[in-house]
């Protein structure tokens, strides 16, 4: 079950602004509809304000949908808001990349705050490259 | 035949600005002029409204195009008209990638309100590796 | 020896704007210079005013230049000049790839009306990945 | 142990801005946390004020961190401040490109001065390719 | 021994706005610090004002630095120089991508007058797919 | 309704022994158990006996199985069995690459005659790169 | 739990020799000792001797791994062994490729009867390109 | 029209058995049925037995076939024999790649005296990554 | 200090026979010679005669060359001389892949026993890709 | 001028068979016919007898080559004889691999002794991916 209190967080090694990237490759979690497992890719990009999200509990937190059932849509509205809740960093950006369904592949963006338009760049399709 | 009354819709998750993609690798319809089919990638990006278009019906309503005779550009426009009045996005793209014919090959990009500039940016040539 | 008239025209397929973009592989003329040939691939872009370019002729039309002498600058030219001249459209972009010479390969761009800063974006150096 | 004292530079070869950048994708440090090796791509862009870096110089400048237990976010702000006060550049950018770890790769960003937009656009996840 | 004047320049073939780029991927020079050979990819980027440059004296050009010492900023910032002032263009660009030293490979570029935006857009790191 | 006798032949331009492969990345025929479409490409290999099959009558052969409800094992069976028959080649090879259903790609593999070993080595996975 | 009564089968729909290869890239089961997931791709080829498994089966069959605790190199002689017992091939291949676990990706081969040696070439290292 | 007169020869620089590889991206010749200019990808091997061809040479020769009406297997015997007549090798092997015709591209070998297994393993389909 | 006793194993869990294949993309040591450190990929495959290699123990090994002083071709067969000795596999293979040194990169192979045909084709050349 | 005596020898470090490659991706000579650069990528495979090739004196004596006029058929077989005789390993082998001149690229091989089976497959085409 989805559980944000195993992020956890340290302060963050600087005073000027600098940018985080996280990339997992290895999300899973279940369709709601089918009960087929979806496999996606998770990109957070952030800018601390006070804390930075530590990995290993990254993972474990991601690791926590793994038999939720959730659309595409949902579990990354729910990222976003869980970890912008818990870090209430400069601002947030969330982009999930989903493996094809029915020769299908897609992916959702949700953010949080002013994302800097550096960031706000399409790059190639859904999961080209996964 | 192509029919929109394929489409299928669910409320969107969450209230606040979110983009969505879906790419279709396996999108196949038949030149009016010769008769043979052409295939394609068709992807769609959009902000949801209030609605958000569900996968499995997204695939049929793609399917319905499978023997009709329609041009490239003709497609991407009926795509574009279809999804948009069916949806009623805050905005919606279509990029429509065919495989060469006679050794050009050829992308059409038709779209529906104020589409971000993030979305706005030529990635490539068409079909470039596909 | 080219030859615009070879070209042939449908009318657009929609009152609201949308984009074109063929891309053709497999041109290629005579170095004027050396009497060798050469090998280039040809990116037309273009926003249609009233008609769009029937695919067939505009490969006849490339091929047209098959033996014709004529340098890398000027052939872009003459394409846009031909083409824009041909089909009025709002705006048109002419981008040829030209294999290596002695090592060297090469990108040349020419442009009609005003085009659209999502096609003004320079993607990667000339004709890498042919 | 890091020494920035181990930089060395030479005067600008001229008085018009230039843009240079350096890739090293054999940057090693240690985790603080876990003792594990880390293994990461920094690259280090910048236009000179006065001076340039010289090359072998940041080469093993760069291996002072080889057996130095310190954070993805710490090391990138150190290399971004060290670089910056012994060279006054006008501005200068270091993008740290991290190998992933339980499945998550990361890239970390750090800046000095007002870096052009040309250089602030994401191209890419984190470490895609390495 | 570099020699500008080795090269040539034919007409512009139209008086409207293009743009042409040249790759010239086999240049060598010497480090003048090692004595050991340098491999790097040269990218010209100009506007022709009244002429161009006519590419096989632009590769005897290149060839001229073959056994030059001279260091990455130098020969970049050497390249538009002489090409600036033989060519007298409405801007021109040149970017040198260097093969790695040591494990770090390089990027330089240098610009003559106003380069339009379109150009100055990073793409991926230096010499990545050389 | 597949068709064989749409395939045309004509003969052997020499008497020497040489090898054939057309490979066509646009097949279609419809999954007999779920109702959608099934997407493929057909690699013919062979050496001709006396006759050689025709490019365009190949292609209109494939096209006659688009509407066809039919098993990824037996279409390739069946391509085998058609084509054997009708060029009584010395050997024949026919492989089908099908791209995903629910996550799982394949390849079929069906020969006539003995097929030189040069040809029946596996490269990669089934469909990698498509 | 993995659970082999979910495989289903079909008569084989040739006599002659043929050979099958199915590629699951979205394999999941869990480390035993660590307790966290494990990602992998699952390529099963095999020659069949009466029936042939249904996709759909083969698909349920894998995902009865999701939450079982299990070594690759046990996984993997699992697959086998279910597999070659289900269906008494004349020959069956069962070749895993694991996701990276601190830097080391790893690749399981294990077998049942004499397998062909055109399926027992090495190509490339493990997952690469994964 | 063809015209091996063109090639031209030198002396082998060495006694001692060696192999010899040269791959022309750039041939091109017409379809005797469509009057459509056709494309490909030359690759000669070959052992010589006392003379090598001169690669210039081998250019012109290869240019000769621009305009000429000849099918694929036609071409790939012609070189065959030319090639195999003027040099006497030890043996030779003539592979020919061409571009998609009708969405299908093909690869045809001819080999002349006794090609060494090294030689006759295909590798990927016919001009994969063209 | 390498150190093999860092190594663990545990029970093979099948007696019929298959294949083992680690791949450590993150491996360090230092040349003797210069003191530089050296960056490569170390693979790993055999097959188990009774126990197999736990994949941590196998790292911290690997962890364990880091500030060792030692040639390419030493650290190889000091790889392969360790792991046969602890595991006494059926057969051994060990690939060394080494990133350039002065433009010049290197692939180290060591064998114990007799390895299967299919483990000793050369695929690609030295650490392509890495 | 290609000078053998640049070489230096070290001891092997093994009394068991061991193979060794080095690719060196920057070598240059010069076309004693045009007098225009060549340039290529030098693979040299060898199982010592008794010595090993130093990597740095390798590097200068491939560097001595850098103008000399020299036809690639010509280089290929010098390297072969200069390290065989140098070296007098149990077998040597010299792949050289040219970028393209008039659109023609090259592979040469030349060996000495009995080269195992499993570095005589050809991989891919000529210098593809240089």
């Amino acid at each position: 079950m989805p559980d944000s209190h195993l992020l956890e967080f340290f302060d963050s090694p600087s005073d000027q602004a600098f940018y985080i990237e996280h990339v997992n490759e290895e999300f899973t979690s279940v369709c709601p509809k089918t009960g087929h497992p979806d496999f996606g890719t998770i990109t957070l990009r952030y800018q601390p304000e006070a804390v930075c999200v530590e990995l290993k509990s990254l993972k474990l937190y991601y690791q926590s949908f793994r038999n939720e059932g959730i659309f595409y849509e949902a579990v990354t509205n729910r990222l976003r808001d869980d970890l912008a809740e818990a870090m209430s960093p400069r601002w947030l950006q969330i982009v999930t990349d989903w493996r094809g369904r029915g020769g299908i592949r897609s992916r959702i963006t949700a953010e949080y705050g002013e994302v800097p338009s550096r960031f706000t760049t399409v790059h190639g399709d859904a999961t080209a490259g996964t």
